[in-house]
């Protein structure tokens, strides 16, 4: 299968490529290489070394003896990306492509702008190219989990059954995101949807849970990042970054609030298992990708526990929360889906916990040098002025001519 | 009450500047003229002549003794909103500063994006704007009917009890839009509540149904605008100018598509009533704005009858559904807050028609000059790639420098 990755320089993208190489498809790649600039300006860095991308290029060529076309270009900038779809024909393309933090969202008027803008016109710009160069293409997205919010009910797969007044209909599930990136991310999930049923585009909408894991196969240029900084390290990253120092491991509030989890590995699966398995031509499909509930303070407690396991102590103190949410809330999200595709999670939580511990150890360095990038600063209900220079995006896809 | 209108320059907005002058309140307003440029753009004109801005001010000191503060301005040039916000200290603001466009949004790439960032960029700049400058400010945003789309059961106002697997909440009524545009509005929708939620700003969601009228007071610099092309003319207002000049009324499809409709009267009526009963900080509430619900054919024979009442023969053509859209439906919207505010409608619809027909004959030359803009070109399933070149847009305050 031939698969278009978009942020195929990200966290995800970079190990999928070559998760896909191993397993025999052939693969191309999209990125502005924002990621690397957003990390930057929040003045971290990947706690992994990680390689440019040229060098990336040159150990895929010789790992998986084949060159990964690559094209470095902003989404919105619609007529560059619609000729890489043209040139490479993709069977599926995977939409890996968004600026993905709540906390960068919730800083400032310029970076909700930014994140809003960023996401809807990028996706809506590969939703016009692909119905332009590569209709029958099957797209992946990745979406969020937090697009749901925390409802009082179950959370389905997208769509649910509901009576209302003696009517029934098979409705979109009601979306509550609790901060702007996680709109933005609702936002797409509505453009796909409505693409595939106005053009007949097929597509699978993955609401992920919580990814965690490093990615490093030996030879570093092949190493994914992973960042621990407060916008951009997840809470699991953060936590077993903050154990590698020595320092606390500080979940927000009551660590009640439940998130859905799984690492990279079976993320990897999921994906794959998405693109092996499309829907038909007009089908817009939800998969709830996750493997275990868990609350943060569990979350803390097992990395603690991971940590220990090696011989690093490790306290949990927890920290004033700095997002406006419900911390002790129902939450019951469906994943049927994809185990019935065949998903089977691969090692458990602590297992994978202490692989991305003992991959850190070699690292506890750079993580220390940045320590001071670990604690919050973005409140949710505060009116921030950051003293932030946002990196410059290209844009000639925005405004016509 | 001091009101802040975004969007004055419009065809509600203008009249609502009167008619809230009228009754004692101070009004100030902002718009970027961009209605003007887009309608130019679709080869259109408005059928009833409309005066500058300038013009149009000069006029509202005349008649109204007082000044009306006005700012040349795009809400996304976030600086000189807020400048505007903080000199003006408004009580309310009400946003009708959208592209409100779906034909507009659905004839290629860029106009869809262009349609979808210019609204979701400006409201939120807007929501930002008002948490810095007026955050008591009632904030009365301009929605659709349209973003509810056609579910098979009722559609509530906003919000509905649920129950799901024995568990019950209220959620958020799932919206299914039918465009580009109509999606922009829900993204809006789900943006000012979150603002609401995140901030306690205060807001009133306006779902509208489409409003037809004509508004002449005498004084041609006090006229309101009124579209007939395919991409701002609605329904109802391209069927009266068809009748004006002897072209049949071309309802689209069947006409079975049922809409909520109300007359420019009510619907300034109706924004009164939300203005002057605001409600509480923090509150997010949605109002289904509408009087009666209408399919397109019996729109079409309410047109033809009221243009036979003043002596002018029209005939009912139906013309192929350029949408895609579902023609038979349910549909069973709500709208009870408004009537228990006080909402009481004026004039019958067959009333409300004679006279919109009357206000439109004298300009019945300027109708038939352009008569070539009245049927539809832009198809929903189609690759439109339309020649038109859009007005350039001010965007100053969408990159951080």
């Amino acid at each position: 299968m031939r698969v278009f990755i978009a942020g195929i320089d990200g966290y995800l993208g970079w190990p999928l490529a070559q998760h896909l190489a191993a397993r025999g498809h052939e693969t191309a790649g999209a990125d502005a290489l924002l990621r690397r600039a957003w990390v930057a300006e929040m003045g971290a860095d990947s706690a992994v070394p990680v390689a440019t991308i040229g060098e990336r290029l040159a150990a895929y060529r010789e790992h998986f003896g084949a060159s990964l076309p690559f094209t470095e270009v902003n989404l919105r900038d619609h007529d560059a990306l619609g000729r890489a779809l043209a040139a490479f024909a993709p069977d599926a393309v995977v939409h890996l492509a968004e600026c993905p933090s709540a906390p960068y969202s919730m800083m400032d008027h310029r970076h909700a702008e930014f994140v809003q803008s960023n996401n809807v016109s990028g996706t809506l710009s590969l939703l016009f190219a692909m119905r332009d160069h590569c209709p029958e293409a099957h797209l992946v997205k990745l979406g969020s989990m937090g697009e749901y919010g925390t409802p009082d009910v179950d959370i389905p797969e997208g769509f649910f059954e509901v009576e209302f007044r003696g009517r029934r209909d098979r409705l979109p599930f009601p979306r509550q995101a609790g901060s702007w990136y996680h709109w933005s991310k609702v936002f797409d999930s509505e453009n796909v949807a409505f693409a595939c049923r106005m053009w007949g585009l097929r597509a699978t909408d993955v609401m992920q849970g919580v990814v965690y894991g490093t990615w490093c196969p030996g030879d570093l240029r092949l190493n994914s990042r992973l960042d621990f900084d407060e916008a951009f390290g997840t809470a699991v990253h953060r936590f077993c970054c903050q154990a590698v120092i020595g320092h606390p491991i500080t979940p927000y509030g009551s660590g009640a609030q439940r998130r859905g989890v799984l690492s990279l590995a079976d993320a990897l699966q999921c994906l794959t298992l998405a693109l092996e398995n499309p829907p038909g031509p007009g089908e817009y499909r939800v998969f709830n990708q996750l493997r275990d509930v868990r609350s943060l303070a569990e979350l803390a407690e097992l990395v603690q526990a991971a940590a220990c396991s090696l011989g690093i102590e490790a306290r949990v103190v927890p920290v004033a929360n700095p997002r406006a949410e419900t911390e002790g809330h129902h939450y019951r999200p469906d994943s049927n889906e994809l185990p019935k595709l065949g998903f089977r999670p691969s090692a458990p939580m602590d297992e994978e916990l202490r692989r991305l511990i003992s991959d850190l150890l070699p690292h506890a360095g750079r993580i220390a040098a940045h320590a001071d990038r670990l604690p919050p600063t973005v409140r949710w209900r505060a009116r921030t002025a950051r003293a932030h220079t946002m990196p410059k995006t290209p844009d000639r896809g925005r405004e016509p001519s």
